[in-house]
């Protein structure tokens, strides 16, 4: 079942039955370096994470190391969701978008568009982000696509990339503190506070929109928001999948059409995630998306891990991990072409046999 | 299974692992209103049971009213089948044909077709439809259709359309008053008969083809009968998703090429429809489409409710419902597409939980 946060479920059923392709933003953000901000990934090898994930939704094998990237107490990276997805009902393709990593994924035959853009320095110092630039390679990517098939799902991998979306939500000025969402249970607020509350003194009343995206922001969320905005005179749906980051995308984009004096057509856009999201108590992806003077549609899949007993899956329940790599999206996408939680559970569950 | 009605197997065979758009054919005609002459609908909101079933196919609920039509002694729908299908094994989309409909289906994002054609009258006063008029717009639409799947469903919705069917038939001087189905078990005979009799009272010697056709037809047989023509030069295969309806289409068309001492090729038309359809013992759909000087492969799926317990379902095993809203056809392609006859009933029930 596709359930509805906002809008209505007109959007999300007349794309039942339609061929999707899979995009995957990865990038790099030093933020990551900093210790227990977040667990999407090995520690150490933080950094791996986006590549590691890419190459498994690919080929379904780690090329860069050895084992499928784990959290610190061994949650399986959300990549598995999705790769499980595009074994029971392919993808018409993947694509892969390089925003900025330090290490490229090890993948021949799959289109990696390389934006030459550098990963991103910690927001607790300066990102350092050429933020107008990478904004402008979204739109002109998104002006120059070409799409085999009925619409895109974009998908991110960011190590802690919620740690940078609540900082620019906040430094965007929006009342989101208590409305991001994390990939630990125990939100590590002590460190991701300081980091946040470092990034956000070093933002002045001055600074402008995109100099604020310089500082506190990460590559994924500036070039997102340049892709929504070139995609406006294209005719592709977009299903951004993804939770509190890409709800953040949104929020960017709310402030550049503010600044613009412009109008957002949402009718091609839908925020996809998964029941983890939508159901969170320490997040409210609903009330961020209220926050925007448009309106989107928003859905969540109604999947959890209740069919499985293995227990690395359980912690997904227990809110140990919640979303990225596109899961939401690649659930719904499943779910739209009749393949069954029970599908689902038993594909995931066989990759960690 | 796929069993052949006439014809041979290949024809449907070659459809396998194709993809399908549905069209539903929506229309009113105040025959409709004739007190016991249908099943097809909640009583006294008949006239809104091809808005509801376009609801309900399209995004899974009714938006024009609380509940999924249902007939007095409680048979749920045919689009329930239809739905059913969409999300096991999802059309590639859905498109709606307004032929003329007291009140139009709320739905975003799907393609409604609007033909600015009236509901029709009662045939026991006189349809009074601009007969030639409503054809000519059913062979504009299909020389200007642009289809992105390999074949076209064409499904109905029309309540009362087999009364209206049958008189057309009958006035068109085919032996049919035995051939035709009707969604009752115990066919209102008396109602149907004194309304058909009124009907063909009306119709002259001097009348020609469409003179008829506007007094006793409805929009839906004479549209698709432009439709079927239409569609002759161009490579589009079509499946007439009915029974008694669309096989009175395929009447009228053959009178139509009588008249014009035309021929039809009938190689990628087909017919397809429900087990109760084609075992039904008060109607010989076989029998029909053996009138036509032409010759067109039929079908039906050899699915029914065995699998089930659910009593509302039961009563299509017992004769209560038989077909429409494309059920027959939906079925075919869910067979055609791997789908089981014990997925289809599981979806089916779990819309009535």
């Amino acid at each position: 079942m596709i359930k509805t946060i906002t809008g209505n479920k007109d959007f999300i059923e007349s794309l039942r039955g339609k061929r999707a392709s899979f995009f995957l933003c990865m990038s790099n953000t030093k933020t990551a370096d900093t210790p227990g901000i977040t667990q999407a990934g090995i520690p150490g090898m933080l950094h791996l994470t986006p590549t590691l994930d890419a190459e498994f939704i690919s080929i379904g094998e780690v090329r860069s190391l050895g084992n499928i990237a784990e959290t610190p107490k061994g949650v399986p990276t959300p990549a598995l969701i999705t790769r499980a997805v595009h074994l029971l009902h392919p993808f018409q393709e993947i694509e892969l978008l390089n925003l900025g990593l330090e290490v490229a994924p090890c993948v021949e035959y799959f289109t990696i568009h390389d934006f030459k853009i550098d990963p991103s320095h910690s927001i607790a110092q300066d990102a350092a982000i050429a933020a107008q630039e990478v904004f402008e390679k979204g739109v002109q990517f998104a002006q120059e696509l070409s799409v085999k098939s009925d619409y895109i799902i974009l998908g991110e991998s960011v190590p802690a990339g919620t740690t940078t979306a609540l900082a620019t939500a906040l430094a965007l000025r929006y009342d989101a503190r208590e409305k991001f969402s994390s990939s630990f249970k125990n939100d590590p607020s002590d460190i991701k506070h300081t980091v946040i509350e470092q990034a956000l003194s070093r933002i002045h009343e001055s600074d402008d929109l995109f100099e604020t995206l310089a500082k506190v922001g990460d590559n994924m969320l500036i070039f997102n928001a340049g892709l929504l905005l070139g995609l406006q005179n294209r005719d592709i749906p977009i299903v951004l999948a993804g939770g509190t980051q890409m709800a953040c995308v949104l929020l960017i984009v709310n402030r550049i059409l503010q600044m613009m004096e412009g109008e957002l057509d949402g009718s091609k856009i839908a925020l996809c995630t998964t029941k983890w999201v939508a159901k969170d108590n320490a997040s409210d992806i609903k009330g961020l998306l209220e926050m925007n003077d448009f309106t989107i549609n928003a859905y969540y899949a109604d999947f959890d891990f209740s069919l499985t007993a293995h227990p690395a899956l359980k912690l997904y329940d227990e809110g140990e991990a919640k979303e990225g790599v596109g899961a939401g999206g690649a659930l719904v996408y499943a779910l739209l072409n009749g393949i069954t939680k029970e599908q689902i559970t038993r594909k995931v569950e066989s990759f960690l046999q």
